[in-house]
């Protein structure tokens, strides 16, 4: 049987690279690999661990020739896209937030709910970073005692924007007169709690999105999530602190025992995860579990628990997310 | 009627500075003002807003010749010195943690609860810098709508830990290589969710702190307070993202008001607050109002609130708290 021809749009972005990356880290074909990108990339060569790719522009024909096209895209190129390659039978994974919300389109992490690609959707969508390392963290203690409610505060790298934001920090450390437009404000030596758009309710859209997504892929349609969203001056790996409430009281060892076998989930208990040490990491690391038990009360029985929660959010926040839906894809 | 004396123990420290500074731009004329240092520092000159100042050397005989002791200390200084300076009829404000958890002795924030120095009490505590910071944003709404428990994430200053701080951030800064000893790791485009010491329970002496001390202030003993205190590679102000649940529902002009109106908080939201443009100034900033309605349902009334808070920690959430109460000592 020949290979899945799979292509990568978005090929020259952050995402697009790591994706292409861990393709190729998972043993597929590079000559089944096409790098898919703007007009205006087309033709420059992409050089990635020891492998060079061409980049192609994307157009109607090319995605034609596809079996699996992976999109790394901002939403708007996948909302014009996506629907193009679907009509051209060709199966579709969208990175961007376009159609996360459709409840005909499944919202996928794969140690999550993955059994959902059983009904082999034509289109599934990988969700946000910051809600797909919150979630990895929070399913195996949701699988134990329920979950009821969290709260999220995150400390989100400048490469959640892609390379404009890696480019701002550094200009920014180089000249302390320099701003750039790419954040609200001057990110160097501060933190900004804005990201993404503020909605009629105060919530920014990433809050919304971390609240949305997490009730779609646990499927619980009540699920109470707050969130507060916020840059900061580092380059790589998101890390949140969360709360989570749950159903069932807390026994420690049953919740240490859950995470310790979670996939794609690293309990270092002994270790305080730091964005540094997180950056080009395949797992999401939690650390700093602290049961809470009710009023103050010392000797009843938990059911809060606060978390800390580093990962490299273009790997195990994006990019292995989409490229585990593949090898769920074509490898079952 | 001559003027008290005042000494500054710790002078040649951040906060130590800044408690001078603000005494002289409250107008307590420099003569009546000593700054006291360790041996080590004693004859150095200390240069601010164009005053001169000469560090003299902390000792007994020069303690007895004080009206008023403000000690900016680390916590075993105040733990030998304040005992000593009380004995002499020394009266003492102490910004360090040793006795802040005493029963007997006041910690106060005069814009909550400084009706307390009524009692003309000898010694009084000042509080750690984020739990001023966040009472000082809570207070207001918790006289509305009675406050039943919060939770923080912080995102603390380098300056939180004093010159040295701002050192390891410069060094780290100059060269990739380097890394301070001052803090767990490297703090330089990097978080570290880990402030003082951790103790059994899994929380952080600076975590306990938020707790035990908002409960003493606000006379809460039964608050819930949760919270993961984490250092940001910035220089000064410290931010906190905050949520919190009210006993009453929330009507948001109410809450508005109560923000606008309370003394030391400026209610800014229409300006994000960040720690660059909050630093080096006199109030504590607030933005963000966002009510959450119970268990999803939008139009039902919220119970509970979240708030981004950024302060000056060493002038709204240190210096100028000890010289508030100065104030209220000395002028009533």
């Amino acid at each position: 049987m020949r290979s899945a021809t799979i292509g990568v749009i978005g090929a020259s972005g952050l995402v697009g690279r790591e994706i292409l990356g861990w393709l190729r880290r998972f043993r597929y074909p590079a000559e089944s690999i096409r790098a898919l990108a703007s007009e205006r990339s087309a033709g420059q060569r992409l050089s990635l661990d020891s492998q060079d790719w061409e980049l192609e522009a994307l157009t109607e024909e090319r995605l034609e020739g596809l079996d699996l096209a992976l999109f790394a895209t901002e939403v708007t190129v996948s909302r014009h896209w996506v629907p193009l390659a679907l009509r051209h039978g060709v199966r579709c994974i969208d990175s961007s937030s376009a159609f996360r919300r459709d409840p005909s389109v499944p919202l996928l992490i794969p140690e999550i709910n993955g059994e959902q690609l059983a009904s082999r959707p034509s289109l599934v969508a990988s969700p946000n970073c910051s809600a797909t390392l919150a979630l990895l963290a929070l399913a195996p203690l949701h699988r134990a005692f329920g979950l009821e409610s969290f709260s999220v505060c995150s400390y989100q790298a400048v490469s959640g924007v892609g390379t404009g934001g890696l480019r701002a920090l550094a200009q920014e450390r180089e000249n302390s007169e320099k701003f750039s437009e790419i954040f609200p404000d001057r990110i160097d030596q501060n933190v900004l709690a804005s990201l993404g758009e503020i909605l009629p309710n105060g919530f920014t859209s990433e809050e919304e999105k971390m609240a949305h997504e997490s009730r779609k892929i646990l499927g619980l349609p009540a699920l109470r999530v707050m969130s507060t969203c916020v840059r900061v001056p580092v380059e790589r790996a998101h890390s949140l602190a969360i709360q989570a409430h749950f159903a069932k009281p807390i026994d420690r060892a049953v919740a240490e025992d859950a995470l310790r076998h979670a996939k794609g989930l690293r309990y270092t208990p002994e270790h305080l995860p730091t964005p540094l040490r997180c950056a080009r990491n395949e797992d999401c690391f939690v650390a700093r579990l602290r049961l809470v038990p009710p009023g103050g009360v010392e000797s009843s029985k938990a059911q809060d628990v606060l978390l800390w929660v580093v990962g490299d959010q273009l790997w195990a926040g994006a990019a292995l997310n989409v490229v585990r839906l593949v090898n769920l894809l074509l490898r079952g």
